[in-house]
């Protein structure tokens, strides 16, 4: 299965256009990758304002699923404490700054939470595909209503589940980020599918398909271990068909989409001990000429929180991976879940 | 002294090209940010590989300072579980590769460990500003000798300090890590800096000393918080005179360096409790073309681990900071260390 005596490798992940290394003589055997993290606590907490009827204790609502009732499946409210300011007028250039070269904007953005389940000890992947889905249909929702506003030119969908993966509360919940710029990691992986795409006039999402490197697959979407993954175990699960943004998802696709980020979930937790995890919605800005349609593709990534990042990653932006994609691949399609 | 009440405000930085959130909603104090990670036993540990006398546990010397004698002050030495492996012959792109795309090196490179003392209990800024420049002209040395490869194109000079900033021995020690790629942070920065340069005629880093973000001065050096500091209490200590590589350091400057390194780490800790912490030397390339020269200056960049990742930051490449420099470098500015 693995290969203990492989050598180093350096690859290049031409869709974030970064160097990533292989390093299997720094690691462990790739079936003993396990979390070392606690569990996050899976009994009810009294104290959660995410919980139904403590909705008073938290920032205001935005809107819930369904629309009207007390009787709430998923709750989008503001972040208590939100990394941007949404009563911020402008997000224009801020005057009387020191010189050099420095920018600076004033913090205009929104900063939301989509809670994903009335009840504390409910997951995700606890859900059914259905649910999941519906999930997936409200941050499409608040997507639509954060394009309204001229100045928002990207929105970041991400999960931190656990407390070594950035969550603050155990209560399932998912953020959603609006920025008034376009972040580096987005521009970088538009500017390598665009320059992908002028050498081979493809898509190069469309064409990332493997066998080496296939997890599952669903009717319209597949899982995989990229091929440069820069983190061990990570996951893509990405649209089978072309789709430059996440918000034209629609309830169909969102089921399906629900049905294998369940199975994926399940799977990571069987293989890989429940570890603390991430998932960021890969999305493009909101505002994309026609022109770049059709190479922007949007893509779901999953990453399991099995290593630390140290100086070297900081300092070079290349990430030491030491297990090979397709080692990881072969693990998890086997994992066997009983549905 | 901090600003309760600011309000949030999205600064580019420049020379590295990225935007970061500054978020004092999300902070306590900032006079409040301690470390809470357990202190690295300071006592000594009989099995450790890197301790005077156990040199035949380690993989392989490569010098050692002074250069011969048992009683070693620094030794340089192969990494016994290296990233890149050094016994490849070339880097050229592998073949039978899937398509679409993907790019794959082998993984040639160096990668080598500096232990900085032979006594177990002494950390960096424990030595004295001799010693500290004896290890920064360790790694001149060694650059020297690592860019006769042809094929090396940059190393990066780290080091991981504490268990949750990477490190896997509690020994003194850093590393540096020889690739035959120019990794993404570098060539960004590079470009950062250039256009910067087209635009003034000025080095970015020559420009960039505010007082509000100094910190200390010595006589070749500042240390600042960087107007678009990454993380909290991100610290930069920067060459007062235009300098665009690292090895150009000579004895004199590396003396100077190490009484300002020793004399910020001891600030840190005072003021953080001793935080796990990373380094990073930013250097260019070590093949720049002479019209890069004008706007490439490296420096040095200390991270202390005091926030988790998360989703957000993976996704978007953008940092949330809680702490705004001109807060942080007044806190550490006003440090009193007895000397």
């Amino acid at each position: 299965m693995a290969s203990p005596n492989r050598i180093p490798e350096i690859r290049k992940d031409t869709v974030n256009n970064r160097w990533v290394i292989f390093s299997p003589a720094r690691s462990r055997r790739p079936s003993d990758f396990k979390s070392k993290s606690n569990p996050i606590n899976p009994t009810s907490q009294p104290e959660c304002p995410f919980c139904i009827g403590h909705e008073h204790e938290c920032a205001p609502e935005i809107f819930r699923v369904p629309a009207t009732g007390s009787d709430w499946r998923i709750r989008v409210i503001q972040n208590l404490y939100p990394a941007l300011s949404r009563d911020l007028e402008s997000s224009g250039e801020l005057a009387g700054r020191p010189g050099g070269g420095s920018v600076s904007l004033s913090g205009f953005g929104f900063h939301d939470v989509v809670i994903e389940s009335p009840v504390h000890a409910v997951h995700l992947p606890d859900l059914d595909p259905v649910e999941i889905g519906d999930v997936f249909m409200a941050y499409k929702k608040r997507i639509e209503q954060l394009q309204c506003h001229d100045s928002i030119q990207y929105v970041q969908i991400f999960k931190n589940h656990g407390a070594s993966a950035g969550a603050s509360m155990s209560h399932s919940h998912s953020q959603m980020i609006a920025l008034p710029v376009v972040p580096p990691t987005v521009s970088t992986r538009l500017d390598s599918m665009k320059e992908y795409f002028g050498q081979t006039g493809k898509c190069s999402l469309c064409e990332i398909r493997f066998d080496a490197l296939l997890i599952d697959e669903s009717i319209h979407f597949i899982s995989i271990s990229p091929f440069a993954a820069t983190f061990p175990f990570e996951i893509w699960i990405i649209p089978r068909y072309h789709s430059s943004h996440f918000h034209e998802l629609d309830g169909v696709k969102a089921i399906d989409l629900g049905r294998l980020l369940k199975l994926t979930l399940r799977k990571m937790n069987v293989q890989l001990n429940s570890p603390p995890f991430n998932f960021m919605i890969q999305s493009p800005p909101l505002q994309v000429s026609p022109t770049q349609l059709p190479y922007t593709h949007w893509f779901l990534q999953i990453v399991p929180q099995l290593s630390v990042v140290g100086g070297f990653e900081m300092g070079t932006g290349c990430y030491i991976n030491p297990v090979f994609p397709e080692d990881a691949a072969k693990l998890l399609r086997e994992v066997s879940i009983s549905s």
